[in-house]
């Protein structure tokens, strides 16, 4: 594995990773109110569009991570409309 | 412009513009409480290494994408800091 996919999977668990603290604080505390709902479902389509360029381009770090964090954002979504 | 990096900006388009509802409802609202500032954080940090990324790939949209996204999850910070 060259530098460039070592810094790609890399980026793809920084990003991934990210939504799992806030997966967890958004359960905990049953509370979503903060979080805007446009914005995880603009992300959430992003998140698709990101996979479809990563097949694209033959990117397995660009596809990995976005799949990933799609289903984070579902997760999130799924916690917004049940808390609120 | 070819497809692929047609759909690179549009995936990017929509990540980043995702983050706009978020900062006005929480500029508007003046919390923060629900956002994990721990997925700030490791967001961020993904959001630069995906533009190094981006630019080891030489792909614009990756570049693009991720430096605007990286701006706006500061704002996000920024705020999260003074309003908590």
């Amino acid at each position: 594995m060259d530098a460039t996919v070592l810094i790609g999977y890399l980026a793809g668990t920084f990003t991934t990773v990210s939504f799992l603290p806030q997966v967890i604080r958004s359960y905990t505390t049953r509370s979503t109110h903060d979080i805007s709902f446009k914005m995880l479902l603009l992300f959430g389509a992003g998140m698709l569009l990101w996979t479809i360029y990563g097949i694209l381009v033959n990117s397995m770090p660009i596809i990995a991570a976005n799949v990933i964090t799609f289903a984070l954002v579902v997760v999130l979504m799924a916690m917004k409309v049940k808390y609120n």
